[in-house]
């Protein structure tokens, strides 16, 4: 795109910000957390949670009783923080230093889901990304239980991704000093999973091999 | 503790909340980014950013130019959000999965470190932090560097741990459905460094390996 949409404020980087919808998916649809923050009194809260999108929406999901989602349930504005880290970077300066991520900014508001059955559909969106295809092997959600969690949907019309990638970018007289600069490349991977005392007859599901 | 601090919002699970210094700073530590959530007329702002823990304060660095940095330099209200994701709680149902993790709340105030020696102290932290023993290795930081560099300090006094470790808690009537409950470890690794073009004939050095 090639003007900055009126609700950012200006970054000192342009270069890193993008605003298409590919972009913004590829790093939903990566990230199992994020960071969603409000403000009451002109004071802000932040609090971590998982998420998930689907189609145009992202949904969280939270006790009835929980403070946090009886606050943000009312509409107000909160802002989502997403960051994805892909590797440190190691110049030959350390004001050179800096981070290849993909991270996002989310402006919305919440709209709480009433229908039982969008409720149920964003359960099972969230618990098939948490663990892919895990939905139908569980135990069914019962009634009562989707009674006692609120589910929570967003847009992201107004996100801007922030992305650095590649290798350090020194200061053009630094080039040439025998100092080591590249990349730390960062991982997090899912390790094998560890069955709890119920579970050291039952089968590992294929859904988790 | 036996006691809520008053700055707390109460929370449902206060099983899962600490605030002993041990705990904190064991998760000040070991995480490398927070989110750092501030408010402008009533609206919501979060970026995720570095940071380092000295003694008792947390330090952060951006550039002289930095719209977020500009902002919270005044001394407004932030709430630094922190967290670490050790597993994946996959249980019998889904209204039972969880996650285990270790996170913060902080409720601080930027206190801007206008002394060049500390300045340049918390970029030193900061990036020994990031990647152990390089301070010494690297090009030293020039004068104009620090210059243009602002680095804020924040006190953790107003600081809470939550924290979830263990097995899922699955419903009593759950416990005996032959269906396969226990954690997925998650696990952030630092991978073999990649050089950048400039270092394919300078030696690793020995903090990297």
């Amino acid at each position: 795109m090639s003007t900055t949409p009126p609700y950012l404020i200006p970054s000192r980087l342009a270069k890193r910000t993008q605003y298409d919808t590919e972009t913004i998916c590829s790093i939903l649809d990566e990230a199992l957390f994020c960071v969603i923050s409000y403000s009451v009194d002109n004071r802000p809260f932040a609090i971590p949670t998982a998420f998930v999108r689907y189609e145009d929406k992202i949904y969280i999901h939270g006790s009835v009783g929980s403070h946090f989602i009886r606050e943000i349930e009312k509409g107000i504005p909160v802002c989502i923080s997403i960051m994805l880290t892909d590797a440190l970077v190691v110049a030959k300066s350390a004001f050179s230093h800096s981070v290849n991520y993909r991270s996002l900014t989310i402006f919305s508001k919440a709209e709480k889901i009433e229908d039982t059955e969008t409720k149920r559909a964003a359960f099972e969106w969230l618990t098939n990304k948490i663990v892919p295809d895990s939905w139908e092997y569980l135990r069914p959600m019962k009634d009562n239980e989707v009674k006692k969690t609120t589910a929570l949907a967003f847009s992201f019309e107004e996100a801007s991704a922030k992305t650095r990638t590649g290798m350090p970018n020194d200061e053009e007289e630094d080039l040439e000093l025998p100092i080591w600069s590249g990349l730390i490349p960062l991982q997090t991977n899912r390790l094998a999973p560890i069955a709890d005392e119920l579970s050291k007859n039952i089968p590992l599901p294929s859904h988790l091999m």
